[in-house]
């Protein structure tokens, strides 16, 4: 089943779900920030068809989250490793974690993350990248960057406030 | 098309992603941290059917993230707005829309944030929930948790690290 594209939404969670957003492929994420790399080693733990995940995996690859690097020659094998793109993926994928944990561990936390330098388990705080004051919903005030365009915000709180563009960039 | 449910995966990624990681429900949450609680207005700017708004719309108010509220007798009506859990995204949101804007935002970020107190246009950085240092992926050591069972790290660098429940609890 094709499926609408988000890319051309102006907008960085769209574009961030069309790459992301489908099912599996943060679970792909997900697990090769637990050091997964073989193909046969994300089958096993995502019981998914190799089709899928040759699909998946593919598009990982051709977004630059994932890169396939060769590690034997006879016969020809890879492995799938994140690129600076994908691990930078981190804060998304463990602010998702932690929502859940939140909210949907009743058991407590499957995953807990220790801090190498002050060694204690930690989860994380976003903070005001300025003032370094914790930042929440009600902390800020959203308003139309520098890659906004006309209709960005119709219908929102943030309608008639100006945009710079007028027209979306062709991409 | 049915999909699998990631309900009974141990993973707190994919019990959220099991509530709004379906295509459309994070774009509907994202248009609620913008103001949006109307039908007609969700429908307008996700240019999406109407059948399958009230899907996701029912959706993500069986999962207590939104909430339908009254606010017209004759005839009745009713908006929508964010419970706690779904505020609560604001994190997960921010995090995603953050790593789409430093990788596919060529024209710069659509929407920007200005903390309300230091009245700085800011970004946000995840600190240590301890020691308040910035964490990034290479700073923190993951483990498996409480809510951990038998099988959850298989192929992962975290297999044979002790989990203290050996089967899932039933749900």
């Amino acid at each position: 089943m094709q499926r609408t594209s988000f890319e051309d939404m102006n907008c960085s969670i769209a574009r961030t779900l069309d790459i992301v957003g489908e099912w599996w492929s943060l679970l792909i994420v997900r697990d090769a920030f637990l050091g997964v790399t073989k193909f046969d080693d994300f089958q096993a733990r995502l019981t998914i068809s190799r089709n899928i995940l040759t699909q998946r995996l593919n598009h990982l690859v051709d977004n630059e989250i994932l890169q396939r690097v060769p590690y034997q020659d006879h016969p020809p094998r890879y492995e799938y490793r994140l690129t600076e793109k994908g691990r930078d993926l981190f804060h998304a994928v463990t602010a998702i974690r932690e929502w859940g944990d939140r909210w949907l561990a009743p058991d407590g936390p499957p995953l807990k993350l220790r801090h190498n330098k002050c060694e204690h388990v930690a989860t994380t705080v976003p903070v005001c990248s300025h003032c370094g004051a914790r930042l929440d919903i009600e902390d800020v005030t959203s308003f139309p960057g520098p890659g906004a365009v006309e209709g960005d915000y119709d219908r929102t709180r943030l309608e008639g406030m100006s945009t710079k563009r007028r027209v979306p960039r062709s991409r």
